[in-house]
């Protein structure tokens, strides 16, 4: 590959949700856009409207990401989402209901200090937290609208549970969660952050050995 | 997967370099330690003495997110580094230079002003930025300590010159660059440090299926 593909090979789809206006750090300010404008703001990481500084440049991130993966997954059909690549692998569709679980469960231990589902997150989320077997039979047959309704609607209840929260709580420290280490507020939504990408290489690995699919170098 | 498990699954080894004290938020302090000390503060997002608050923020993702690939590849010999799972996949030791390419190209990109590498490093990365079959063949028959060599030169580079940087810079931004859309330096780093997280999911998958390796559910 030329080097001078690397920006378009790189190209992230605007995510739904980071339309709306950044303000960069104080020093600088930036226009507004929308997906659909000449230019929009969905590739600047910085504070947002709505959150303190530090939570939203997070959750700038945050959007950004999950255009990723949403531009990976865009194109995929029920059959696409449920296949199966090896008895060890996991479809599509449970990494991305996988996303989400990760995304409730960092809402429990975040917002609620409770390290673990309560019953009825259990119930929804258990299966898919896991992955592998629970998780490959809990679902399927269903298409992508269903995958990206249950990702946006978890994201919401993130996105405003952060709108209440300032940036100490952000760096607040848990004593032990990460190898049983001090672990603060930041690190762990940072991590549910690269967990997307994490899964997304595998999507994208998954994608490109879906039958009939054009084989790609990722 | 039990849930109450999930710290544990996640567990991060510290990153080689996170060893150094971490400044919280200024509300906040925190206590120094390195990897052995009961205590470390790997978990810990936010500002680095030695930068600028934003910088050392993301440089403290980027030491998180390095110890999570380190701790996925630790184990490995050069037969499982060399191997290749099917004609159209990447071998471990590829996708771990093509994280050093990646660096070494945004270090251009945002330290030089450069969309591309200059010949030197062309000759060096242009192979395995690219992945696919000329990466492939570029390198094989190295063990673990060349890749982690490799990829610690790299990092030593941008930390030496994100020292030299303040948040203007980090907010500064590239009227053209992921989608043609304007794309601040913090972005572009941002994905740096996420793309860690692509390939690792990757390599991650392919270690759970290297010859005579104990599957797991990733």
């Amino acid at each position: 590959m030329k080097t001078t593909s690397v920006s378009r090979r790189r190209f992230v789809q605007s995510a739904a949700g980071a339309a709306t206006g950044v303000v960069l750090f104080p020093a600088l300010a930036c226009s507004t856009g929308t997906p659909s404008a000449p230019a929009d703001n969905s590739n600047l990481v910085g504070p947002l409207p709505g959150y303190s500084p530090q939570i939203g440049t997070l959750v700038s991130m945050m959007h950004w990401m999950r255009g990723v993966v949403l531009s990976s997954v865009q194109s995929l059909g029920q059959s696409q989402l449920d296949h199966l690549f090896d008895p060890q692998a996991n479809i599509i569709g449970a990494m991305l209901l996988h996303l989400a679980a990760t995304e409730a469960f960092y809402q429990a231990t975040t917002f609620d200090g409770r390290n673990g589902y309560n019953a009825q997150e259990q119930k929804r989320w258990g299966a898919v937290m896991g992955l592998g077997p629970a998780g490959r039979h809990a679902i399927k047959g269903q298409d992508l609208p269903y995958y990206l309704a249950t990702l946006q609607e978890v994201r919401e209840k993130t996105l405003t549970e952060l709108r209440r929260r300032d940036d100490a709580w952000l760096a607040a420290v848990d004593p032990a969660f990460f190898g049983n280490q001090p672990t603060n507020n930041y690190c762990k939504w940072f991590h549910v952050v690269e967990h997307e990408s994490n899964h997304n290489g595998q999507i994208k690995w998954l994608k490109s050995r879906l039958p009939g699919a054009k084989p790609a170098e990722e």
